[in-house]
């Protein structure tokens, strides 16, 4: 069954599994102390200049939470999104490893601004209150949605002026920068991103991530974190090796265009489809709309994919890097099925 | 260069590769509900027993500390040998997420016995002390010894009979199996441990580790702690799809009985070489020896090994699925040529 | 300067204070193994009903957070609202010391029912959410209203009835049963509430809070939970000896009463003041009102009290157990006084 | 019973009643913004020093675990003599909460040297193994020794050069500057100490410890620490006022002198008395003695003490700055009576 559900359920990528069968060859030293691994951070500070400073982890929770937890104290906030990863999808992860709260702000389209959290401010300095340390934004959002980098600088000058960091969780920079046309570094590097989690696994990777760090005093003790975070792979050069090929010959952003491309298309096709209504402006890969509960019911029986709001009637569709006009076409074609 | 230093500085075994490829095909749903993870846990159960449940997380780290906090609550203790990878090498990873106190004994092998332990009940009842609730063991230990059934059977009596769970951290389960000719079962659904690490990166694998429990309570909430302990993975058929692998077709046991042979081997071709001592029984795929120290430093030039206790000129030897006896005789003609 | 900012900024009663000298004579033992120990919790027993299990801790926030500790895994999920202290004032003790999250729900008066938390359902058995496992309510409210015993029975029906527990943060139970004319079985034992934290600090002792469990099981390691907490006190005698006091020749109702009493007083008297506009029902012993802001600010400097929320010109008078007639008075005078 | 238990079964120095008395008069500020606070923090200030910064905390195992958490990162250790309190007597507070390893030495006396801890350095930079951050004395030991200012110069130097901070667990530091003849500074400040647990309740206080900085940067964010350590006491001029009376008029050192005194008197008038045998150099207030166990049985029938070590047959007693000199011949007596 051909799924919708999310870029996760699609496999790896021809070229990576090619990079993987690559680095299966002989013995190399473990934990990272390996070519490989120095040829991937290599690429990473191509990318991402180079003052950054990168590490490989297993998936995005841990890239999150080891990434902030460089930012905070078990006293401190994490100010995000009410629609966040962190928040939402991680069981827990941010309060427990990193003992803090998070403060979360409802929006619109899933984007923080300033102005969204200055209330947050208000407890800083008093002891009762947990004391806001960072601010997470996710790119894309968790609504598919895309910050412009604008926006990112607002909140960075924004975080630093109160004495806060700004995280970034990117399991799909690959998709916004692929959408605003921009190479990696204008949404983080350039606009005062101080951590960043840089998926893989849902741009056609097996497994891996890596936290990328802007200033080098924050990547210090970074090893220790990883490696009592439960996060150290021993055979890293397997992990190094997939990024090395999704950054190389431009793989990420063809993969990123492939998806965003086909994402338009579903929407810009759904146009006029009676009972459909788009929730969220189709920025990148995913579409979030409204359908006839009806529908959603019968669509199930063939495509997977989330009912994101059972009570509102919102479902989520995400396409990725090996999704094609077939999945596209075959889905609308059931939907001008079922609809009639 | 080849490597003596670890059997997870190896690559992966062609058989998993190709599993991997397989695996490599169309849409799958993420995070375990597929059916590659249900055929590698049906796998598990038969290696295991139909009441054992099995879970895949990233790590050898991960396997042991989330399966030990299914045993613990914050104000316990984890019994274990004072070599054990869970004191040593997962920097603090257990106290850290645990919250427990780990309570260690000396051995000369690396095997806890029951005699070892019950000076360690002295505070059992008594609030200021912290609360012995797990004793762990690794098979084969990190001396590279081997725990008979009778051994394992004596700490599991004893384990429960003061109340506490037995946890195996099984890293290198599959060498010990081979080296005693007897099925996974016989070292551990057999002789009362609860929890077991199985460890597969050590044996072959790219990356996984499973957590198996031997009574479904203890399972009961797991997925839930695994993915609050960040080790959920997104395309869980991977891992599950190398576990399959390894589990047929005796691979584990081919694999291990292999590095198993060669570190034998290594150790005969060794009896009465000049300044060579053996420090342990060599009993799977690992030697421990003392070696004049020029030697040492002679044979780093060549071999990656890890120098174990510098103060006792004691070196450490791993063999892996993937040494070759050239490997063995090329070793063996350096100290040769180095001794003279 | 007299204060209305809150019921700690009262002292000490002088019967809590003449039985903590009586306390101070001799040698007992520590840690709580003493008869003053002993007596206290005897007398909580004849409160609070034979199946229950008292024990002492320094302060509110730790009886709250140890008390939830014996409810929960990190995995979990404690609902409250969203004015709940375990939530606001805590400086994030719960998600630290717990491992969970809050998830909290925006109430008119402080008060939860089912119906607002039949949406915190919607996750369970979902291992990317965490999982609600206790319901924590406050009484009273940190509104100063007050659940009646009907309120409590069907969120401990509901908590049970999802595999929940009911936690109560009882810092002001005492005048909650004061203002219903109930023994405090009658909101606890007999209503269904598992664990309670019976405070004293803000009814006339020194320090010193009860975690009260109502069911012997969730007591049976508590006592390992309090050391580890870092809440066993050495003198234990001392805490013991103020709760007795309390819990003796209704001292405790008395005492909450009286500050009822005068909150009454004091609403009754500002009805038809004008711009002066009650936002909350006076039920017990906190008024919550709207003031003309520079009232607000002229009165500040005669009179401690917090500016509850700065942006509605609301403010907060507690009354304590000794509090006055004049203080009530005298605050009177200086509104009519000010605001002419 | 009279007891030699612990100097924590004695209650409270009437002077330090009177104080506590004094303070409870009309309202005053909460959690330490008031003048009872400001006095004692100045007393502090005037002994250990214009840069000091000192906060109160409700016991020590909150001042130890408290104090060491801004020394550390989770990833880090403490090092420590392996009858340290914090290792044996907190069930694993510090583990919980700091998430640190304690990496411990045995020693004859109680007493750490930096020759002790070399080994404990040679993981420093491997990210398998925790890092050593703290080290962390005890003044006087758990043995009852007392370290000479050069003693922990010389330890502050050891972990000052290694990049570590050094504690000072001081629940007895007025007994070992009496033993001393010295001021608390000479044996803190004026020789590297970063953080000390300045103890009250062993020397004559109800209940309050003093978490003292040397360095204010380590103090700027102890208030949110705290706070969250759920120490913060809402009615704290109460530790405050105890604090004060306790550094007023030389109580510290007067009620360490009389324990002191008391001490060795116990372990002179025992000299040449048979089956007797100090196992300790009585330095302070403690004896550590080995005993015939039949005497130990007989003593245990009309004294309370712990037996130390059972299988040694080793007794500690301690003196209270409320023993008697009634209290020492009783004893004596009674040795003699039952020895015969």
């Amino acid at each position: 069954m051909r799924s919708f559900a999310s870029d996760n359920t699609a496999g790896v990528h021809p070229e990576v599994m090619q990079a993987l069968s690559r680095a299966n060859t002989g013995h190399v030293a473990a934990y990272g102390q390996d070519e490989f691994t120095a040829r991937a951070c290599a690429k990473l500070g191509e990318h991402f200049g180079a003052q950054s400073e990168a590490f490989f982890v297993f998936n995005g929770t841990a890239a999150n939470v080891l990434g902030l937890e460089t930012l905070t104290r078990p006293y401190g906030a994490v100010l995000c999104a009410s629609s966040a990863h962190i928040e939402n999808d991680e069981c827990g992860a941010p309060e427990r490893f990193l003992g803090c709260k998070l403060i979360t702000r409802d929006t619109p389209n899933g984007k923080l601004t300033p102005e969204l959290l200055e209330t947050a401010m208000l407890g800083v300095g008093v002891e009762h209150h947990v004391q806001p340390q960072a601010v997470s934004i996710s790119q894309t959002t968790e609504f598919g949605t895309v910050y412009r980098p604008s926006e990112i600088r607002r909140l960075a000058d924004f975080a630093h002026g109160h004495g806060m960091k700004l995280h970034m969780d990117g399991a799909r920079l690959a998709n916004a920068a692929a959408a605003l046309g921009l190479p990696l570094a204008a949404l983080t590097t350039d606009v005062g991103v101080d951590v960043l989690s840089f998926g893989g696994a849902k741009n056609g990777l097996m497994y891996g991530e890596a936290v990328v760090f802007f200033d080098p005093k924050l990547a210090a003790n970074f090893k220790y974190a990883r490696k009592q975070g439960m996060q150290l792979a021993s055979k890293m050069r397997f992990i190094a090796a997939q990024f090395e090929a999704l950054l190389s010959n431009d793989l990420w952003l063809k993969s990123a265009m492939h998806a965003n491309r086909l994402a338009g298309l579903l929407a810009k096709r759904l146009e006029g489809v009676a009972g459909v209504q788009l929730t969220q402006k189709v920025e990148a890969n995913a579409l979030f709309l409204r359908l006839p509960p009806a529908l959603i019911a019968k669509l199930l029986k063939t495509h997977r994919f989330y009912v994101w709001n059972e009570a509102q009637n919102e479902v989520r569709w995400m396409l990725s890097f090996d999704s094609t006009e077939e999945d596209v076409e075959g889905l609308l074609a059931d939907i001008t099925r079922q609809n009639q």
